[in-house]
């Protein structure tokens, strides 16, 4: 592989090329015209402008990214996350066209893009699931059913759902009919398509995942677990690893089912999969078939790139090491700064007058921002990652706290104040949270 | 201990807060007239200005530096490096007044000071030693009779020397006459003592160094070697952790001997021993009874804060590991880049416009620099450290070369663009150096 088109841009794309960069493969950035002066753009080797925001016109067109790709005779396509990273489609494109994808098959693509058939398949291959419906449900009376067999709360969640959209909790029989009715209203008018299942609703769950990494040649590890229970709209804010609940031993069991099952499934690349956890007990809700945003934190504490990894296996590499090989040291949190007001949390994209990062010990940012940059206002808003890396979590929290200190974002808003905030509370300190926890603590004003 | 005054500035400075902080410990930041806009007054928790440039009426100031850590009723303070790190006069004082000093006794430091004394401790504790004369020598008829048993080339060095000065080759017979009586009188000169002693004259040899730490309580440990082989004028430019020519058991060896005999002689806090290494044979120089610039490179392979450490055993905890738990992980590569000509060397203090350290994996800046910041003329020149850590060599020095493309300081000019040149080598890229290496890459040009 020498050359790379990174399908994205921002931190990530900026993340991708700087593992290409190491492995000396050349790298080509692809950017809309409103990212004419972004980061990414700098510092790739080449360059194509694929049309205007918003992204539909630029980074989703397929056609010119295929095009940008073959142009600059491009080896490979890594699509970061989000935009085309999870679509099937793309993925059969890119290979069709004779570019390696740097990512799983499509067809495992598809199957952990559709929910149901993914909770399927995790079941077949013995990964624990939250109890509930087999599969959608076909009427309101199979649906009062099943969460009589699971006991209330009970939740009712769109088949093609995504983002809380096609969401509803019934906290009882009384509420089943109404949950049903509006969950499949939510799912026909956010997905074009009705069909929904039911879930027993855990009441204070952490969401904990795990980090997968597979070859072409049957090798398949776990790199350990990231708590990312503190998420505001479904959106992480901040990820932890390992997660402060977990043991060695509960890590170990859920990996080793894990891989068995994916292994089974001839899985490769890098995967995530999410689950539930509340009272030791794991219920799997999905499987990312990609490089996650809160990648850095596992990095950090198994001293592995993902990314170098993710183009080692699309290149057909082996692995080169076990299960056995992989070892956890100290613990990592990471920080998504957001270019949103901190209380608000209304939008503010526009010009970084002053950047400056944190540095020392332990210190890592992951980061497209530069002084003079205009955040433009037409992306997703997160705009860098603070990552920490210490000996124990409760030295990563005191040095988050002081690397939040020594960082510089003016010009726009961010969410620095409510990162210190989250760093200085009790219960997070102690670790008592579940994935109610944030929505609470800004609630009540942080 | 809960306040701690750091008589230092710049990035060791900083370095030091950081730690403190993490520690929960409040800083207090001494500064001249010329540092008041400097990072480490502006992160400190409390400042004190002690005097104007230059350092002597004011970093190197005692009197106004104890009154500073009295005001603010500091606890203890931690020298830094260079200033009065070394000083063992100023470690009595710091004590006699009631302060905690965050280094070894006076007595070691005073012993260490001096060059005969430190090599004839050195050699009772069993240390290995180049072939020399034992101690000073009395006549030039000494001399000859030395120079003809260790054999030809030698060095006539005084002994209260550093920094080249005093320092003569004779490489036969012939030119002994000559380098004994420059040597003398360069020592007199330079540190009104004209005693010199004698050394075989390694002549190409490298620089490697071993940091240890040792508590109150008996406990030192090594945390392995630091390759310092890349200089320019005895001053060290790049850093390697470990060195490229050493076994893990040749590592082990030395260390075994150098923990025995500081254990045996009772030295507290972190210190270097400094040796030449030819042929397999190692050959002790000196003792640094403090931190060194370099000490980050081997914070990434060891996983351990050496000025938490320090800060630690100088409050009088017991390390609480021994060397069986000390761990060497990955390389780690240091460029040590100063405000100088990276081709001339002439000094370039000035306002930096922009200053952007670079991020990602494995990549540490250590650096007090921020945009708009006004490097003073009347300090010594180091800027920023850039610290990269990755599983191999091969893979540190590449991420040391994407990190030097991202790392920006305009306005001033630095020695990034020769860090550049040095990394892209082929001798440096095979570990094919002595500590001749970069006078000859400079020379040439780069």
């Amino acid at each position: 592989m020498k050359k790379v088109l990174i399908a994205n841009r921002g931190e990530i794309a900026l993340r991708v090329h700087r593992a290409c960069q190491e492995m000396g493969i050349r790298t080509v950035a692809v950017h809309s015209t409103a990212d004419e002066t972004a980061m990414h753009v700098r510092l790739a080797d080449e360059s194509v402008c694929i049309g205007p925001p918003p992204a539909r016109e630029s980074y989703l067109n397929v056609a010119n990214i295929l095009s940008a790709a073959a142009i600059t005779g491009a080896d490979a396509i890594h699509p970061g996350y989000g935009f085309l990273s999870e679509n099937a489609k793309f993925a059969e494109m890119v290979e069709a066209h004779g570019f390696t994808f740097i990512g799983p098959t499509a067809d495992h693509i598809r199957m952990m893009g559709d929910k149901i058939t993914a909770k399927d398949t995790m079941r077949r291959l013995g990964v624990p699931l939250v109890p509930g419906s087999k599969g959608a449900l076909s009427s309101l009376e199979e649906a009062r059913s099943v969460a009589e067999e699971v006991m209330y709360p009970v939740l009712i969640k769109a088949a093609a759902g995504g983002g809380g959209r096609g969401m509803k909790v019934a906290r009882d029989a009384s509420e089943i009919e109404e949950a049903w009715r509006v969950a499949r209203t939510e799912a026909k008018a956010a997905f074009g398509n009705d069909e929904v299942y039911l879930e027993k609703y855990l009441d204070r769950p952490r969401h904990i995942e795990l980090q997968v990494l597979a070859d072409t040649h049957g090798n398949v590890v776990h790199f350990g677990e990231r708590d990312c229970s503190l998420q505001r709209r479904h959106q992480k804010l901040v990820e932890e690893a390992g997660s402060p609940v977990l043991t060695p031993a509960e890590r170990d069991a859920l990996g080793a089912q894990v891989t068995a099952g994916l292994r089974q499934l001839g899985y490769r690349n890098a995967g995530t999969l999410e689950f539930l956890w509340q009272d030791g007990q794991f219920a799997f809700i999905e499987m990312n078939t990609r490089l996650q945003v809160e990648h850095p934190v596992t990095e950090m504490v198994c001293g592995v790139d993902l990314v170098r990894e993710q183009i080692r296996v699309a290149a057909g590499e082996k692995l080169g090491y076990g299960q056995e090989d992989v070892r956890f040291s100290g613990h990592a949190i990471e920080c998504r700064v957001t270019a949103e007001h901190p209380v608000t949390f209304a939008p503010s994209p526009g010009r970084v007058t002053t950047y400056h990062a944190p540095g020392g010990l332990g210190v890592r940012v992951d980061s497209a921002l530069y002084s003079g940059y205009a955040v433009p206002p037409h992306y997703d808003s997160l705009v860098a990652k603070l990552i920490v890396h210490a000996p124990t979590r409760a030295q990563a929290i005191a040095r988050t706290r002081r690397a939040l200190d020594e960082m510089v974002v003016d010009g726009i808003e961010t969410t620095l104040p409510l990162h210190k905030r989250i760093m200085e509370d009790p219960e997070f300190q102690a670790g008592d949270y579940t994935i109610h926890w944030l929505e609470r603590f800004v609630g009540r004003g942080g």
